[in-house]
């Protein structure tokens, strides 16, 4: 079974979704669900039978559907409808023959890591929510015109204390994203670890630090206001006083299906940079 | 006549304003005004009358003397209560031997340039309000989990476009604070230049930009939701779309009371960076 | 009277002159000097009394004239034969247009500071030598494989130890040359301020400062081997172990002919950074 | 057996040698080998039967010992006398209770990647030198006043061409190092990434990489004159027009003796970095 996440919003998501359909009808498919990528619910009804994802949208699309698929791991494919992507694989004027490969098995799996974060609330009572994010985890000021103080322990040992706009816990996909407007360096995506870099440090440790995907990364925000927990910069989470943030790497794998060649990442890369010549 | 303004919450601070209250009288002065540094409207009934400002608090109170005060110039003299502390003068526990001197007329005066920013509408309408800062005016979303575009015209001609969390104008003091935990140089406090430097700038310009005190700066926000505008880190006004930001050099100066030697900058910076031996 | 620098080297740099020659002669200009930029000696016969240098090729011929002509501030203008080029006005493709309007007056004078350094040997002579230079100075290691330590004083207060490669005094000019690759700032062409910012700091101070055109900045270097004093990027002057390297604006200025409009820095900054759309 | 490799030249690490000898003796240790750490054909005799290698000096000896033991992966014991410090456990004035604890098997042992750099010959002729670095490998100018060009392959794929002073290719051993001073991440001393950053890239890519142990990473450098190899900052090769240099994750681990806890990094780090409280 094939599923295809539309965006909800842009006309030319939907229509381009239509044309897909057909395409895949006439190769022969006849098992396809369509759903909006924000209609999480609707779509966990078929996503864990889905042998395919099509995604059609931006990165946000994409980060959205991981989240989601990431129990199943399904293998997604995503055209590439916005501006920025370092995920998406196919555009929407070049989409049919590479979809053809695909079906055919002619592709390589790209599968990448996840970071889950869970809230241990400050009464003892473990937090019942976790949550898997595939670029970053951002714990931040909630205020925006105050700092926040963040301790930050590594396997429980106490590293140190920042005082900063937020810390970000970040994937290798997410080093190309929030975390490389901070200075971080760059984690090709096969990349198991887990890089902590902070946002506009003052007068505290302002380096990165790249951790091996086992390590338990523990944060503890002190506020005058509330601080915030956002998750692939799509949802936030009210961190309360004495709450504390614990990120690990995320049992699940994003998995990426890609007809380009294997160094396609640098390139990519290159050109969102604008080092190419 | 000399004013008192002191912290409104914290008890030291209005202990030891009644210290210096006594102080001053004993030495003969007995014009003296006392205020809450949160009093905006009552402290400037004497205001503009003060031979002298005497503050008791962190930066943050300075901070607010120094907007305040900025039409009468009035030489500031701050005791440090906070932490941190670029522009207090004195200590809580060693102030009465250079308040002898200051009244003896043996200090010498530091102005510091302050910045002017006036948001102007989108109709077409000036804004009636400016805003005086002695650190930074910043541009920011106003959304956390969102970023901000921002242009930049300087003198008229556009600049680029920024992808950012917001952009940063700052004096000469300000570069001791927020532009200094995103990357900033520092500028000692006698520079009459003004600082624009980005906060976690995603694949656009993310360089500190250096200016003449005379340059008009020019910012235009896009955001999907309100973006806001934070004036030395203490209030905040809602930026509506559309709405342009220009800062220019204020005509207005912040003067401070000295009594340490006019190298004490470079010694209290080597301090905070913790660069001393 | 008009003279010409050509490139010692380059052919297309000494057909260019000719053209020229035979372009200035057709307007009525007949007292022209031509020298290759390597030969001040020949080139310091005529140069005070110029009116007029036009320089033939990139950035190295004009910091050489620079030097060469600065103490009788010519005005400069140059050709750009290079690859990279904030200072040259006129491409070799376009010139005769924007001469004759530099011939009838039609231009503006763009003037950027220089700075000299001095070298004061540990007997307590003072060097003989003076170094203008119009991008920057530079004190570092003398061999390649160790660190260098210096000592920075400020008008004469101590600063800190920088465990290091080097450390750049730039102008405004050279803000986009070497200081720019180690992370610092922008200062547009008509600031009269100095940057001091080290390479490679090791554990040790590593922002940079933004100074006031009058102050002293003296360094020295305590390094296993030799220190090296690098000029402009051009030349090299051994630094025994003891010496003092002092900085300071130069009394010169470097003049640049401008037929373009004000804000062209600001847009060839942009090219250059490729932060373009 | 356990060998002892002092400092040839400072009088402290040699009387300190003897009195570790005494010591050991009288713990019922007598098959104890002593050279000096410069004199690597003297150790290498006996160096491939020792159990336990004790260093007296800095990181330098460390690098050195490292160097000459990998092929033999002798677990290496440190007792510091230089400033720096990352690599060495125990102090001159506090080693005999931990050296009891090491003797009796009271210890763990830290493996590090080292990295391998050969050299080849634009003849194509393969370099019959291979080295070893436990820090890092810089491909960096030759003459001091010169930018130097490299081209870097990552697994065969063209990456890009930095213009800068050097390209370092740094073991996460490495990443506290040189690399730390060109703003690079820190990674924690188990970690086998590989990371690739480059010294004042000018107008190229200034992002550091951090890539995995099996890695080829390909350098070409295009320079004026020619270009050097450094490795673990303590010897160099000249590396000729057309020389090409590889680096990848090396086959021999260093293996260091530690009775400190295993957060013992993360707090030395915190001290260095003076992020301590």
């Amino acid at each position: 079974m094939i599923g295809i996440l539309h965006h909800p919003i842009k006309p030319e998501s939907q229509s381009l979704a239509q044309e897909i359909d057909r395409f895949l009808r006439a190769q022969g498919e006849d098992n396809i669900q369509h759903e909006s990528a924000w209609e999480a619910e609707a779509a966990l009804q078929w996503l864990p039978h889905a042998d395919l994802l099509i995604t059609l949208g931006g990165d946000g699309t994409l980060l959205r559907a991981a989240r989601m698929g990431a129990p199943f791991e399904v293998p997604m494919l995503g055209v590439k409808m916005g501006r920025l992507g370092f995920l998406a694989e196919l555009m929407p004027d070049n989409w049919r023959e590479p979809l053809r490969r695909v079906l055919a098995g002619d592709y390589w799996l790209e599968e990448r890591i996840m970071v889950r974060a869970r809230v241990e609330h400050s009464n003892g009572k473990r937090s019942t929510h976790e949550f898997d994010a595939l670029n970053d985890v951002v714990l931040s000021r909630g205020d925006l015109a105050r700092v926040v103080r963040i301790d930050l322990q590594l396997d429980g040992g106490y590293l140190t204390r920042y005082t900063c706009d937020g810390l970000i816990v970040s994937t290798a996909t997410g080093s190309t994203g929030y975390a490389l407007a901070v200075g971080g360096p760059i984690l090709p995506p096969d990349l198991r670890n887990i890089l902590v870099i902070p946002i506009a440090p003052h007068l505290s440790m302002d380096r990165a630090i790249v951790l091996s995907e086992g390590t338990e990364i523990r944060m503890r925000a002190y506020a005058d206001h509330a601080a915030m927990l956002t998750v692939d910069g799509q949802f936030v989470v009210a961190i309360e006083d004495g709450d504390e943030v614990v990120v690990e790497g995320s049992p699940h794998k994003a998995r990426f299906v890609r007809v380009r060649e294997r160094s396609y990442f640098y390139q990519a890369l290159m050109e969102k940079l604008r080092w190419t010549e």
